[in-house]
C-alpha cells in the first residue's frame, strides 16, 4: 500500500445523487474527503460532502478547478460526456478506468466485449433503421426488446416488441436513436453480483442477490439468492473475469439472468449499484466503502456478509412511511421533492444466517 | 409521531469533533441535515455537515443566527457555557434538556442527583480547601481520587491520593479549582450502558459493554460484558431510572462499576459515548442514529445487537496502522494532526453471537 491515498486526501465524485451521497459517507468513515461535481443545486451528495462544485459538464474551467482540487476522480453514473472525462484525465486519474466506462455507455460495445471474453449474453442486433429492425426480428424473433444503445436506465428508452408487426411503431418510439434489439430471455430469476477489484488486482465479490423489479424499477434485492451451488460459483467467476479483462479498479454491478441454459449477463454498471445497498447493513465493509478503498488504492475490505438481507427501495410515495421502519436499516436520500418513480430511499431488513 | 422533524429538517450540533461527525452521518442517513457550531476550523464534523458555523461560544450573533437556522439543537460534549445555552434556548429547543446538562457538568450535582433517586455512587465529599480535604480523608480514607467538579475528561483534572499525607500536594495540583474527593471503588470491572429515551418516554438500552482503559483513556469496549444475569438487568434498570428521572430525550452513556456489593454509577454523559461506538457495526440502529431519532422526535429504533463486538480506540500513533484493518469496521475521524493521547479513530471487530 505504498501508492494509496492517505487519510485527509480528497476523492472527486462526478454526480451528486444518492450513490454519491453514500460514497461520501463511506469516504468520511475512512478519513477521506469528497468533492462532488454536479450540475444541479442542493443535490443529495452535497449535504455530506467536504466540497461541492455546481456546474455543467461542458464547463471547462469548473472541470479543471475540480480536477486540480482532488487526488483521484470516480463517478456515480456512467453517462458522463467524453470531453469532460478527457479534461479531467489530463489532470488526475479516473477510476474505474475509461474502457469500462466506454463499454457500459454503449449496449452494443458491452455485448461485444462480453461475447469476446466468452460470457453469454442475450441474442442481439444493432439497429439503425426500420429495415434493420425488421430483418433482425426474423432471426431474433418476438417477444424481444428494443433499447437505445445509450443513456437508458430504470426501464427508460426501452420498447417491448411482442409481434414482428410492431416494428415500425417500436422504432418510432425511440425517435431515431441508435438502438439494439435484444432477444427476450426466458429467465427464472435475475441476480446480481457486486464485485470489487483493487489496484493490486485482488477481486472481492459479495454474495449474489436476487432482484425483483416493479414497473421497470428495482423493488427488492434478497440475499442469499436462490441458486444452485454451481450457479453461485459461476456468477462470481463471471464477475471476476469481467473485472480482470478490464483491468478494473472499483466496484461493479453485474446483472445476470438465471436460465435453464445457464447464466446470461444482462448488464454491467461500472459503479456502486442499487442491488448492492443491502451490504450497508449485512456486511462490515459495504459496497460504498469497498469502492472508495479501491479508487483510493487501499487494500479491499472483507466482503463477507454476517446476515441475510432484504433491501426494499422506497419509490415515490413509499417514502412517506419512513416512520414505520424502526427495526430496519433506513436510508433516506435527502431529496426535497417526492415524485412518482423517484428513488427516495431504501430499507434493509436483516436476519440471522440460518 | 405528529411532532417530529420531517426529513429535510436541520439539526444543530454544538461541537464539531468525532461525535458530531458521526451524528452528522447518522442524520444524513435519515434524510436530515446538520449545522455544526464549532470554534475551531476544519473540525472533523465540518467535513460531512450541511452547514458549519466557525465561531466562539461567546459570539452572540453567531449563536442567534445558528439557532434560527435549525429546528432543534443537540450537543456532542457537556461543557457548554450556560450563557450560550440561554441564547439558543430562547430561539429553539435543546435536547437532551438543560437539567441533564447541568447535572453532568458538576460532579457534586451528579452524585447528589443519583443518590436522591437511590442509585449508589462512590463515597464523596465536596472539597473547597486543604482543610476540607484533610477532614474528608479521615472519613473517605485513601486510596481515593480528587477530581475537579467541572471540565474533567479522559483522566484529566484528577489526582490519585494514596496516603492522607498527600493532601496538600494533591490540592495544589488542581490549582484551587472546586473539587470532589471520591472514595476509591474496588471494582471487578467497569461497564457502560448506552441508553436512549424518546420524546414519547420510551426507553431503549443497548446491551452493556465492558470497558478497559489504558493511561486514563478508553482502550476497548467488549460486548457482551461479563455479567451475571441479574447484574445485566440491574444495569439496564438503573439507566432507565436515570433517564426517566430527568425526563431525558436522547442517548446517554452511563458508566458503572461492578463491585462485590453491587453496581455503582461512576459517571453519566448526556450524549453519545465512546463506549457505544461498537453499535455502529453490531446493531442496525446505532447510538448515533438513536440519538438523532430521539432529538428529532422520531420513534426510537430497535437497539438489538446482531453480533458480539470489540471496539478498540486508535489513540495517537495507533492510527498509522489503519491499513491493516480490512476485516473490521474502521472509523477514522479526519483529524489532520496525529498527537499522543488524541482519539484518531476506532475499529469494531464483530463476531457471531454464540
Amino acid at each position: 500500500m505504498t501508492d494509496h491515498l492517505k487519510p485527509g486526501s480528497t476523492i472527486g465524485i462526478l454526480g451528486g445523487g444518492q450513490l454519491g451521497r453514500m460514497l461520501s459517507v463511506a469516504a468520511a468513515r475512512l478519513g477521506l474527503k469528497t468533492h462532488i461535481f454536479e450540475p444541479s443545486a442542493d443535490a443529495p451528495a452535497s449535504h455530506v460532502a467536504y466540497r461541492v462544485t455546481t456546474a455543467n459538464y461542458d464547463d471547462t474551467n469548473a472541470l479543471v478547478t475540480f480536477a486540480r482540487s482532488v487526488d483521484v476522480v470516480t463517478y456515480e453514473f456512467e453517462n458522463i460526456p467524453t470531453e469532460a472525462l478527457d479534461i479531467i484525465e489530463s489532470i488526475c486519474p479516473i477510476r474505474p478506468g475509461r474502457r469500462a466506462l466506454a463499454i457500459s455507455q454503449d449496449r452494443i460495445a458491452e455485448k461485444a466485449f462480453l461475447s469476446q471474453i466468452d460470457i453469454k449474453v442475450a441474442p442481439y442486433a444493432q439497429i439503425d433503421s426500420v429495415e434493420n429492425l425488421q430483418a433482425a426480428l426474423t432471426t431474433i424473433g418476438a417477444p424481444s426488446i428494443l433499447k437505445t444503445r445509450r443513456f437508458g436506465y430504470d426501464g427508460k428508452g426501452q420498447v417491448r416488441i411482442t409481434d414482428a408487426g410492431d416494428a415500425e411503431s417500436a422504432y418510432a418510439a425511440l425517435k431515431g436513436a441508435p438502438a439494439v434489439l435484444e432477444g427476450f430471455v426466458n429467465f427464472e430469476r435475475e441476480i446480481s453480483v457486486i464485485a470489487a477489484r483493487g489496484i493490486d488486482g485482488a477481486v472481492v465479490c459479495y454474495d449474489p442477490g436476487e432482484n425483483v423489479h416493479k414497473d421497470g424499477i428495482l423493488d427488492t434485492t434478497t440475499v442469499p439468492a436462490t441458486l444452485a451451488a454451481g450457479q453461485h460459483m459461476d456468477a462470481v467467476l463471471m464477475a471476476g473475469k469481467i473485472l480482470n479483462a478490464l483491468d478494473y479498479v472499483g466496484v461493479m454491478g453485474v446483472e445476470l439472468f438465471v436460465t435453464p441454459e445457464g447464466l446470461i449477463v444482462n448488464e454491467i454498471a461500472p459503479r456502486v449499484h442499487n442491488t448492492g445497498h443491502w451490504t450497508q447493513n449485512a456486511s462490515v465493509v459495504d459496497q460504498f466503502e469497498q469502492h472508495i478503498r479501491a479508487v483510493a488504492g487501499w487494500q479491499l475490505g472483507d466482503g463477507q456478509r454476517h446476515a441475510n438481507a432484504v433491501m426494499t427501495n422506497l419509490i415515490g410515495d413509499d417514502v412517506l412511511s419512513y416512520a414505520d421502519f424502526t427495526g430496519a436499516g433506513l436510508h433516506l436520500y435527502g431529496k426535497a421533492d417526492v415524485k412518482p418513480g423517484r428513488k427516495m430511499g431504501h430499507v434493509n431488513r436483516i436476519s440471522p444466517i440460518e
